[in-house]
């Protein structure tokens, strides 16, 4: 069962708010792992034992894993399973940005929640409440509601003022979606090449943590984020998918991982 | 392949704007299918088969399949290539609600359109136009993007008005995602709860297809519906789930489930 305080305690005792994210494509790993039965988790089982020292989470993406049809769903499955049976302090997410209608958006709860042991899910906040609550009713789990996201599309639709309060979209989803939660559920995907917003943010949802994308192949600022981001329970969760898990292709791809990220965490435990 | 012509031509020959939403809930089912080896696709294949000649589209929604996991995906996918191969005029689409940054979409859409022979796939717009473009990108295949949904949390965010031209939001995502592609591309979804709407939404965009949840259980009008929606090209795909797939729980639920079925097709066919 994670919870804010036991989050934070990895946080300290890792001195990381790092998050490595599994956005595993079978087209892009090693070629020598094509042998094995199940190429993408054996991947993944390599990746975590490589990190899992440097790590506070780890965030498999279900767009690459349902690409390959059931068979990727089992590598899914596969890898939430052996992250969590061997590494319980782990703080695991299924980036999966879902949201429907209540009884929809309950059979996705029981997906992740239920039948795997995800302690968190992204979940898309265009459908409101009711599309929310139904996640936030699972006990001792947390949603990570998308807010200000790290892409060009960001400006679209985060960007635009409602008329009523001067609010940009993407504050009215904060403001609106603290209200149906608390800091012990609930969490926001906060780009980080937006770090001049995080302030901003920090000062409306103080206490709840921020899931932040988009350091490395995205481009934020590490240092910058931090500082305006965290705190006093460290606050930040902070993704890099493809900076680390693709930093080698031989049989050494894990220790090439492994490097990138020691490098990130070294800058972490720096402003931790 | 599937057009907006051989969509119309198929509603002509059928009399019909139905499509039949597969919400199927393995604890919903008549308990004697549990003796089968896929239940869940035994109950679809019956469905289907007792009703494909009174629908124009299926929408298997996907929540309820990943809630049993890797045998949920299982049946999922024998779901989509049983229609394909069986009925291949239907319009199969995938209520998934998937949207994320470009390279991720792009796996979503590789899941639905190559992995499975979806030919149409719900995508949510929070995270704008290069979240929706990888789809986009997939020759002869459409997406349905969420615009004004059915549900009461659609207020929350979906009715704020944008201060630059005095749009609420999801006139501002017809407005913008239009331009994305075209009526052969793009489709929007329209809760039925929401006809006074409708005639608007209409007029913004004339030729796209629009997709209506909320006949029945969420409790919108036919008639009204189709008077504002349709176009001429049809223009409409009215969707009901629980309404007609659980209208019976014994071995007769195909049976009942074509009685359903069949009221629905023959009050649009007074207004086809």
């Amino acid at each position: 069962m994670m919870t804010i305080e036991s989050i934070y305690k990895n946080i300290q005792t890792k001195k990381s708010f790092l998050c490595v994210g599994l956005d595993t494509d079978i087209n892009k790993i090693p070629n020598f792992l094509l042998n094995f039965n199940d190429p993408v988790f054996e991947f993944n089982r390599q990746i975590v034992d490589a990190t899992h020292d440097l790590a506070i989470a780890y965030k498999p993406n279900t767009a690459f894993y349902e690409s390959r049809g059931y068979e990727g769903w089992l590598s899914l499955e596969r890898t939430a399973d052996y992250i969590k049976s061997n590494y319980p302090e782990i703080f695991l997410i299924a980036d999966a940005k879902r949201g429907d209608i209540g009884n929809t958006s309950k059979m996705y709860a029981k997906a992740f929640f239920e039948e795997m042991e995800f302690d968190a899910i992204t979940v898309a906040p265009y459908m409101g409440e009711d599309s929310i609550k139904p996640f936030i009713d699972f006990k001792n789990k947390f949603i990570i509601i998308l807010s200000l996201t790290s892409n060009k599309g960001s400006a679209d639709f985060q960007m635009l003022k409602n008329c009523e309060n001067k609010n940009y979209l993407y504050e009215e989803v904060i403001k609106k979606s603290k209200q149906w939660g608390t800091a012990e559920n609930i969490m926001y995907v906060v780009g980080a090449t937006k770090s001049d917003k995080l302030k901003k943010i920090r000062k409306i949802i103080p206490d709840n943590f921020l899931l932040i994308p988009g350091i490395g192949a995205q481009g934020g600022s590490l240092k910058e984020t931090i500082d305006n981001g965290k705190n006093n329970k460290g606050g930040l969760i902070i993704n890099s998918s493809r900076g680390i898990i693709y930093a080698g292709n031989s049989n050494n791809f894990a220790e090439k991982a492994r490097q990138q990220a020691l490098i990130l965490q070294k800058n972490m435990s720096e402003n931790v």
